[in-house]
């Protein structure tokens, strides 16, 4: 079996001599880094890759890709990189050695991490010469390749034009946020911070509800429909936060408290972790205590700032 | 003023002598039991109200509305009485005393508390020969009387279907969710649970943005994005839960603590408060650390009932 790949391999290698499809190379084969790498070898792109430990490439060498034989060889075989593993820590292992590999060529930068990393990422990039591209995908590996994929971008915009057309086979939308390399990682943050707390709130009502004898079935139309009201709500607050005032008509942080107080009694008799949701009350009570009570909740943001 | 209102209301309750309206009684003049004495009144019901303090009904006696000068002359002009009031301590100070007078009627109790005391509430209308019902208003007051209002019930199905059209006109759909009295509540703060914690994910994610330099009205969208793929996945952790198996495909705990450590650190960088976060991912942390990584996130149902 090992055999045969390594055959396939070379039979790759050869074939791409002289082709003149674009090239790509992807570092990382995890299962975001190898649904890259199919995206674009469907796509038609002559496709290097490259993961750290091995027997991570058999399906993609079947389906034509070149396993290169070290990061230095994946990123000399393309113009562009595309690094895609678990953290900046995995990614300055592996292109901080390759630096000079790098050089003149485009590296970019799919990895989840924050802003501040982003920015040092860029830094490190300059002086060597290599151009770089920060982005954030911002949909599950299956979304890869099709048009529910979703991928922000920052840094450089005319390193995001020279190579808009193959990270176009990454499939959906992608949008350019700007010069700042951190902007991606920041609407990253900022956006996987309003998904995992509302995952972390959904989980426990879903704990609640089995210690109240509702199914998660049961409940499951109902939370879907607070989902649908949120967007609307968002909107409402979104206006006040950028207009810095917060009106409290419909509902104010007096109504918020009180509301947080049920949810917290009632998980508590039954014996619940209520962590989450006590934080999250100590936060409107501080307001309420100094004197906010009647305003709206995206006064909060001006607490939590401090 | 003052005058012409009292005489207003002696019209009023003139003109209800003899007629046939349907008649109710809505106890608390806040903003939501306003909206509701509203929507009666413009259902065509002889419609009593009635606030601890004074100085709430002017509007309703305009449009109608009979105040009366006590709570138990408010109960005893109607066979139902509505009561929406901050919780139910205040609904106990209102319609404790007035047992007598509520005997033989409906209770029809709209005001927001845990399951636990709507169930003492129940057990305290039952030997008083009281026809108890409890319920849980989900939308906001502009949406009573609309198609877009949205109300629970649960307690004696017999009850619900007797004042079933007088409960109507509170508009939009109501749902009876069965015989024990606290199913409402037990929806109601288990809904609360997803809002509250979504919102404060929200208002966190505002935050970070704005220290990040992206106004609110830039990320909106975005946040707007996340809502919309989240009933999805409520569907499948749903689905996980109640067959109480957490297999982690596509996302797991280690992919999930990851992220939250990163929206963390940049929060923390910014000098945010990230308590909430904290405890959400502290919770994953002991998931983790008791060899559940690789689970996926609904696992953490397990870890936080305990």
């Amino acid at each position: 079996m090992k055999e045969k790949l390594q055959i396939k391999n070379t039979l790759n290698r050869e074939r791409n001599t002289g082709d003149d499809r674009p090239q790509v190379t992807v570092l990382g084969l995890g299962p975001m880094g190898r649904a890259l790498a199919r995206a674009f070898l469907k796509a038609g792109h002559q496709t290097t890759v490259w993961n750290r430990s091995p027997g991570k490439a058999g399906e993609l060498i079947e389906q034509g890709a070149i396993l290169a034989e070290s990061a230095a060889e994946a990123v000399t075989a393309s113009p562009l990189t595309i690094v895609c593993v678990l953290d900046y820590d995995a990614v300055n292992a592996i292109v901080g050695p390759i630096d000079g590999a790098l050089r003149g060529r485009t590296l970019v930068n799919l990895t989840a991490d924050s802003p501040i990393r982003a920015r040092q990422m860029a830094e490190w990039a300059a002086p060597h010469g290599i151009q770089y591209l920060d982005g954030a995908i911002m949909t599950p590996t299956t979304t890869i390749g099709q048009s529910s994929a979703f991928v922000l971008y920052s840094g450089s915009e005319s390193v995001y034009q020279a190579h808009r057309e193959t990270l176009s086979s990454i499939g959906g939308t992608s949008v350019h946020l700007g010069e700042d390399p951190g902007r991606a990682a920041a609407y990253d943050v900022s956006l996987l911070d309003i998904f995992w707390t509302s995952m972390s709130g959904y989980i426990h009502a879903l704990t609640m509800a089995k210690a109240e004898n509702i199914t998660a079935k049961e409940l499951l139309p109902f939370a879907q429909g607070i989902s649908n009201i949120l967007p609307d709500i968002m909107a409402g607050l979104a206006e006040q936060v950028d207009n810095g005032q917060y009106p409290g008509y419909d509902s104010n942080l007096f109504s918020a408290a009180a509301g947080m107080k049920h949810i917290i009694d009632t998980s508590q008799a039954h014996g619940i972790d209520t962590s989450v949701l006590i934080a999250a009350n100590d936060i409107a009570r501080r307001a309420i205590d100094a004197g906010h009570g009647t305003d709206g909740y995206a006064f909060l943001t001006e607490v939590i700032r401090k």
